[in-house]
């Protein structure tokens, strides 16, 4: 073949970023594999207590795998256990082991219908679960084969495929570099929100290309390009890109241990949001004003079902602790909606999002919300602690809330227990509170949850593709209530900041300073780019 | 047995009103019949092809059925269809026939084994879908014991049991009065939805009561009340608030018929929402103002697909010609949310409430768009028509739908077919909308969908029973972003009505025209009462 210089392929962007590498293709060994195994099926009886046993041990696996992640890789395996234990992927495989099928053909079918299902499904979302489905057909059928273990890859390459399996994401080294080129995929599968999450650049939907394994490739998870066998042109722009993007990085590196200032001068407070404590051991106090939000549903994931009062009380001082005096606001559970916890959460509501979630669920379970407040009261002692409620709606909730809470203190203090009062704050994200925020003067500061607020303003889910474009903060109402909440809470002597994802986009922070905020909680990895962000930014008259 | 006087019994209302009557038992014949049809199964492919047949000639009975209803029923008739034609009930039931058992018993045991499950949610929503499941449950063992029809129900009873399903509601005559005395249930169910739309007294959760077939009992669907074998003192009583509800309904009536005036002079304009227009051969066009919204899912709904051009014309054209001159607001199709339509709304959305639904739909999919705007355009030549948007979020939406208006227009006149430009505004139920109203000034007049506001400013879904309390008109943000509308619209020269449900509640009522509402639209039946709380209502110096 005569050297064929430099091919391009358009796909979709679905993690941002730059990768060189070597193509490395996945294989799908592991269906061989099953349908081999099954030769010579046992009797029906025998195939479904195979199955049976093997969808159990996926369970294990999975459980354990969950133990070692942050909350939202944990999120993903913990959809996967609650559609492994689903009927609707069980029965038909039973149904067909009775017919006279062996385990590992029954729940193969049975599995490839339900895949055909999804991808044939109108709903992006719904296709991109169907990456999910192939995970747990493929953990079930290495499990049938005797437990096979999947293929291991190093990183460091550029995986390519037809799509790629959370589980096979999760289980690759990405510390070394490398990205993902898929035929198909989606930028709304789990695969892809782990990939932006954890910066690895990923491109779907390339089409039914000829591809080499170990061609070197470039990869172009900004625009959705993937080169093959560039030539050095290729190659020099490729690396000057590459260099721009470290330069930018490096500084932002020089900016995240400087106070933020906007370039005609004004203050920005800059603090992380925490969503696994096990962040911070990589990341320096004195880079952060303290910590604008901790997501203490991390402690209600993993196994061994709800956390009890010690455990809760050994996370918050960890916090506290590494923060040294500086501010800490953790968030009262917040399960519901997109976040289900298993025995915990309503099941089969018609619309989540709009459900019992937030301080609701709290309210409705107090033998649960009691426990975390008893933490909360111990923990105080130990720092700078602020208290926030999530899903504020009515004025008495805060008044119940702060009623649990001065009993849990009451029985500690009964106890002999020492403890100790912190502020109790509250979220605007619900538009109610966000309209009138005088009728709540019992929280003690506002923090607007602008990921929600957004999505409630709109009326435009966000894991709804359909509507994306419509679920916008910069859509000037949004801005507009944003601005009179920030005079409202002014009039009322009342601290705001912002722990939304909106607060660490380089594209919305401007908007955001010029709505009169001045406090800002971003993801630990946007604290260098927000800090340079603000320094580019001038308020001039445009500020409230 | 002595004469042991009154009884009564403590239910929950679900159906508010007054009813009197002999207490009638449903009998559960159904059931007995498809165990004794069963008695000598034929081979599994005969009995699976039974089941089959069963189901398909149920899913017809539904869908003649639907044809016949309006939209609520028709909406509850179409989720029966949908729930028939899902796997999890039918999977196993094949696989129960696949072990040996007979049609009947197979189907009957997966169906329990749902409603066992769904009787034992923790959500209220899913345990009040129970009934629909047995209803389903019932038709097709109804079929498979060979067509055996319902018990007949002549109505003017008080219908008493377990619980009821929404087919036997619908195959009651309740013109001649009567109730529902259930011993479970729930206000939540379908049946109870349409025991409100219909006006039927109904009690739910009466528990294990004992009662004798036709004895006689009043039902107080107002307090949750059965009173069984009443005393000449407890009939009296009964007689007299009968008497005065009547009163009040004849109080309302006399209103119905004279313009709509608040106690201290200020006029208000009282309009009506219809949801099929066979509802208007029973009122009369004098005692409105015209109609303030047309819902054209009516047309959406029943056999035969999505309506043709001339289908939609002759049911415009009907309703304008009953307005005679009056305003008349046809809202374009709002589909999707809790209104999905087979074959036009996306199946499976997260929270369907914050999807693809309204005008979203209606742009993406402009070749069924395009149908109602030249059914429109043809229609305004027929009275005094406007066109209203459902679900703006952006102006940019107003636009491209004027775009396409436009164009609709634009190709009739080319085919020489008469037509004319209706005027073009919006709902305002997206809180953007409210919150912004200047961004819209493309749209002609606003009407406030106080129904989807309140459950976005409130992030309380409408249907979720858990978070009723939070779904509340009488919210004080809601009212404040109502009269800031009004404010805005009237600095736009722009009007503004409402059309929600709250528009015809006497509780909210007083509070909606002191945001300064002067125009409601509600439905037929709260026609009277709606007339009659603004008689007695004063705007003081409170009206802004």
């Amino acid at each position: 073949m005569p050297e064929a210089g430099t091919r391009e392929f358009r796909g979709k962007p679905a993690a941002p970023g730059l990768a060189t590498g070597t193509l490395v293709f996945l294989d799908e060994a592991t269906n061989r594999q099953a349908e081999t195994s099954d030769a010579a099926p046992g009797s029906p009886d025998e195939e479904a207590r195979r199955l049976r046993e093997a969808i159990a041990a996926s369970g294990e696996d999975l459980t354990a795998l969950m133990s070692s992640l942050d909350e939202q890789s944990a999120g993903i395996i913990e959809f996967q256990i609650a559609m492994l234990e689903d009927d609707v992927l069980v029965e038909p495989a039973l149904a067909s082991i009775g017919a006279g099928q062996g385990a590992g053909v029954a729940w193969r079918g049975a599995l490839d219908e339900q895949i055909a299902d999804y991808e044939a499904a109108e709903d992006e979302y719904f296709r991109a679960r169907s990456a999910d489905l192939r995970d747990l057909r493929d953990r079930v059928l290495r499990h049938l084969g005797g437990g096979l273990q999947a293929q291991a890859i190093l990183g460091g390459v550029v995986l390519a495929g037809r799509d790629v399996t959370p589980s096979r994401f999760l289980e690759t080294d990405w510390s070394r570099g490398g990205g993902l080129a898929l035929r198909q995929g989606s930028p709304s599968s789990h695969v892809a929100m782990l990939a932006r999450a954890r910066g690895v650049p990923m491109v779907v939907g390339l089409g039914d290309i000829e591809l080499s394994d170990e061609s070197e490739v470039l990869l172009d998870g900004d625009s959705g390009l993937l080169i093959v066998d560039p030539d050095a042109g290729a190659r020099a722009a490729f690396a000057e890109r590459q260099e721009a993007a470290r330069n930018t990085r490096e500084s932002e590196d020089e900016f995240r241990s400087k106070p933020a200032v906007t370039r005609d001068g004004t203050p920005v407070s800059v603090m992380i949001n925490v969503a696994d404590p096990d962040e911070l051991d990589a990341l320096d106090p004195s880079h952060c004003d303290g910590i604008g939000l901790v997501r203490s549903e991390f402690l209600f994931h993993g196994a061994g079902g709800l956390p009890d009062e010690e455990r809760q009380y050994l996370a918050y001082r960890r916090i506290l602790t590494w923060a040294a005096g500086k501010p800490v606001i953790i968030r009262t559970l917040d399960a519901g909606g997109d976040k289900p916890i298993a025995g915990l959460t309503a099941p089969d509501e018609s619309n989540p999002f709009l459900g019992l979630r937030g301080l609701r669920l709290s309210l409705a379970r107090p033998e649960v919300f009691r426990v975390q407040l008893r933490a909360l009261g111990r923990v105080a002692l130990q720092g700078n602690l602020k208290i926030m409620l999530p899903m504020v709606t009515r004025p008495e909730e805060i008044a119940q809330a702060k009623r649990l809470y001065a009993e849990a203190l009451a029985s500690l203090r009964a106890e002999g227990t020492d403890c100790a009062e912190a502020p109790l704050g509250m979220m605007v994200e619900v538009p109610a509170a966000a309209i009138a925020p005088e009728l709540f003067g019992e929280a003690a500061f506002f923090s607007v949850g602008s990921n929600d607020l957004t999505q409630y303003v709109t009326a435009a889910g966000r894991d709804i593709a359909a509507v994306a474009d419509l679920n916008d903060t910069l859509h000037p109402a949004v801005l507009k209530l944003i601005r009179s909440l920030v005079e409202g809470a002014a009039a009322m002597g009342r601290e705001v900041s912002l722990c939304g994802d909106a607060g660490g986009e380089p594209a919305q922070i401007p908007a955001l300073l010029r709505c009169g905020l001045r406090s800002l909680s971003v993801a630990p990895r946007a604290l260098g780019r927000t800090k340079a962000t603000i320094a580019t930014t001038d308020l001039g008259d445009a500020d409230g």
